[in-house]
C-alpha cells in the first residue's frame, strides 16, 4: 500500500487494522504519514519512551489500550495499562515516578465493568508502586467506541548509569531474553476465538522495572532494552537492527516457547516469534557482561528463565537471521502486522 | 442516579453520556466510582494538572479528545488536543515542556483525514511552541470507534512565583474572565446540528500559556486559574467554590456573551454559562491586584476583552450566586451535564 501516492477521491487510501499492529504497516504509517504530518524528523522516530527536554534524567512514554475482551487469563485492560507504560519507561532504564490515566468509555457500559477495570489499575499501580496523579474521563455515545479504552502516560527517572537506547546496540552484543514468549497474545486470542487454551495459557503481563533495575550494575554496557509487545520479538529485533544499523542472529532452539503457546500458534497459523508479549524484554549487552547480566536477571522470579538467544553482527544493516530448529538459516522478517488486532 | 447502591444484575447501573460532560454526573462518577476504585483519596480529586512527585516545579496533565465532527469553525481535533493540554498546564501556572500524542483510529478512516488532524497537531504545537516527544497509534475495527480519538499528555514547568490551585481561592478575591464565553460549544453544536451559525461563530480554541505568563508579576496573588471547558463557567465556578469552600458572586451583565452565541443558545435552549470554552480562563486574584492583573491580560490580543465578573465571598461554601440581567439574584448550579456530548 502506497501511502503517499495521490489517488482519486473515490479511491481514497484508508486506514487498515494492520496499521496499528506494530509491524511493517505501522512503521510505514509512522514514517510516511504521522511523522511528516507532525513535521517531526523522519529517521529519528517517536520512541516508546522519550527523554524530556531540559530534564536529562526524566523520560516520558504514552500508550493507549484497546484490548478486547477487557479481561483475559492473567490480567485485564487495567493491569495492562499500568504494566505497559511502566515497561516502556523501564526500557529506557527508568523507574516510574507518576502515571496519568485517561478513560474513553462507551455510553451504556455497566458501571461494574468500569469499576473492575479501574480497581485493577489501582491495584497494579500500588504493586509497582507508582502514583496515578492525574486523569480524564470521556464518554461517547453507544456505538462510538467499543466499551472501554484507556490511555496511560508515564514519567520516569533514569536509574543512574543506565542509558539504553535502540541506537546503542553494537555488533558483538549478546542478546538476552528475560522470559518465555507468546503468552499474552495467545491468551487473548484463545479467549476471543474460543480456542479453549485458557486453562493452560495466561498472559505474562507484569511490570519489568525491577528486572531492569537488577541490570544497573552492568551500567552503560546495557546497550538496548526492548519489550516485544505488538509484533513480538520478530518486530522488536527488526526495529533494533534497523535503528542501530546492525544485523542480528538468533538461535530459534533457545527461544523459550511454552508448549501450550506452540500448540495455540499451530492451530492459529501464527509464528510465536510474532506474537505479543507483555512481561518480558530483550536486552542487547556488551558480550563481556553477558554472563553477569544473565545472572542478575536470574535473581528475580520474573527473570528466572532468562536466556541468551543470539548476538548482534556488523551487517547487513537491518537483517535479522534465524538459525532454525532443523539447523537451517532463514530471515526473520518484520511481521506485516494484520494478524492480531486489539491485542493490547 | 445512585452509583453505590447495589442493584439486581439485570438492572445494572450503566454509564451515561452525562458522566463525561463535566458537570454534576462527572463529579459523582469521580467521587463514587473512579477515585475509590483507584484507591485515591476522595476529597483530593484528580486535578486537571497535577504536581509531579519529587519534582516540585513540574506539572503533568492528560486529556483525551473525542470531538465530533473532527473539524469545526476555528479549529479541529488536532489543534484542540494541543491547546487543551497546554491550557491545563497553564492553569497550574506552567509553561509546556513536552507533549505526548496517542491516536486511537477506526479502521477505514481516510488517511487524508488522519493526515489533516496530525498536521494540525504539528502546526499547533509549533505555534506554542512545544515538542511532541513520544506517541502511540492504535487501530480498532470498523464500528469499534468513531473515526478518531486523540490523547495528549503534557509536562510543564511552573513559572517562578505562580502557584495557582483551586484550593487557594479566598473570600474577597476578584474574579476575572479573560475572554468571551460560549464560542467553542456553540461552534461545534451549530455544525453538528446544522443550525447555520457557522459563519458567525468560531471556536475560541487557542493556547493560553502566554496570557498566564503575563500574570507572573502578580505572583502568589494569583490564587486560582481555571479554563472553563466542559460545563462552561458554571461548572468551573462551582468546582472552585466547592474545592476552596467559598461562595462566589457573579454579575451576569458583565460576562461577555457574543451576540451570535446568545442567539444560538436561545435556539438550543442552553445557558451560555454552561457551554464549553477552549480559549479563555477564570482567575481568582487578591483584590488589591485585580486592576494590575486585568491590565496585564489586556496587553495580549487573547486577553483584550478580559473583565472582572465578580468576587469570592466567605460562604455558604460552594454556593455560586448570579446577579441576573434583570437585577434579580439566583443560584448558578453545577450543570447536570447531559446536554453537550463530544464537545471536546
Amino acid at each position: 500500500m502506497n501511502l503517499d501516492c495521490p489517488v482519486p477521491h473515490h479511491e481514497r487510501a484508508r486506514l487498515l487494522l494492520g496499521h496499528g499492529a506494530g509491524g511493517r504497516l505501522t512503521a510505514e504509517l509512522l514514517e510516511k504519514l504521522v511523522l511528516p504530518a507532525l513535521d517531526s524528523p523522519v529517521g529519528s522516530p517517536l520512541e516508546d519512551a522519550a527523554l524530556l527536554p531540559s530534564q536529562p534524567d526524566l523520560v516520558v512514554s504514552t500508550d493507549s489500550f484497546v484490548v478486547s475482551p477487557l479481561s483475559f487469563p492473567g490480567g485485564d485492560i487495567g493491569s495492562l495499562a499500568v504494566h505497559g507504560t511502566v515497561n516502556d519507561l523501564a526500557m529506557r532504564g527508568a523507574l516510574p515516578l507518576a502515571l496519568s490515566l485517561a478513560v474513553i468509555a462507551e455510553e451504556g457500559l455497566p458501571l461494574d465493568d468500569l469499576r473492575a477495570a479501574l480497581t485493577s489499575v489501582g491495584e497494579a499501580a500500588r504493586a509497582v508502586p507508582v502514583p496515578i496523579v492525574t486523569g480524564d474521563t470521556k464518554v461517547v455515545g453507544r456505538g462510538a467506541a467499543d466499551r472501554l479504552f484507556l490511555n496511560s502516560t508515564g514519567i520516569g527517572r533514569r536509574i543512574r548509569g543506565l542509558t539504553p537506547s535502540a541506537a546503542r546496540a553494537c555488533p558483538g552484543d549478546a542478546i538476552l531474553l528475560s522470559g518465555p514468549v507468546g503468552l499474552h497474545g495467545t491468551a487473548v486470542l484463545s479467549l476471543r476465538e474460543d480456542l479453549g487454551f485458557e486453562a493452560d495459557i495466561a498472559s505474562d503481563t507484569r511490570p519489568l522495572h525491577r528486572l531492569v533495575a537488577a541490570l544497573a550494575p552492568c551500567g552503560s554496557g546495557v546497550h538496548t532494552l526492548r519489550d516485544p509487545t505488538r509484533g513480538g520479538i520478530a518486530a522488536a529485533l527488526n526495529e533494533i537492527a534497523r535503528d542501530a544499523a546492525i544485523s542480528v542472529e538468533v538461535d530459534e532452539a533457545v527461544v523459550p516457547v511454552p508448549e501450550p503457546v506452540a500448540a495455540a500458534c499451530d492451530l492459529l497459523g501464527l509464528d510465536p516469534l510474532t506474537v505479543a508479549n507483555e512481561g518480558c524484554f530483550l536486552a542487547f549487552v556488551a558480550p563481556e557482561l553477558a554472563d553477569h547480566a544473565l545472572a542478575a536477571l536470574h535473581t528475580l522470579p520474573e527473570g528466572s528463565s532468562a536466556v541468551r538467544i543470539g548476538e548482534a553482527g556488523p551487517g547487513p544493516a537491518g537483517r535479522v537471521g534465524l538459525r532454525t530448529l532443523v539447523g537451517a538459516r532463514r530471515i526473520l522478517d518484520m511481521p506485516l502486522g494484520e494478524q492480531l488486532p486489539r491485542i493490547c
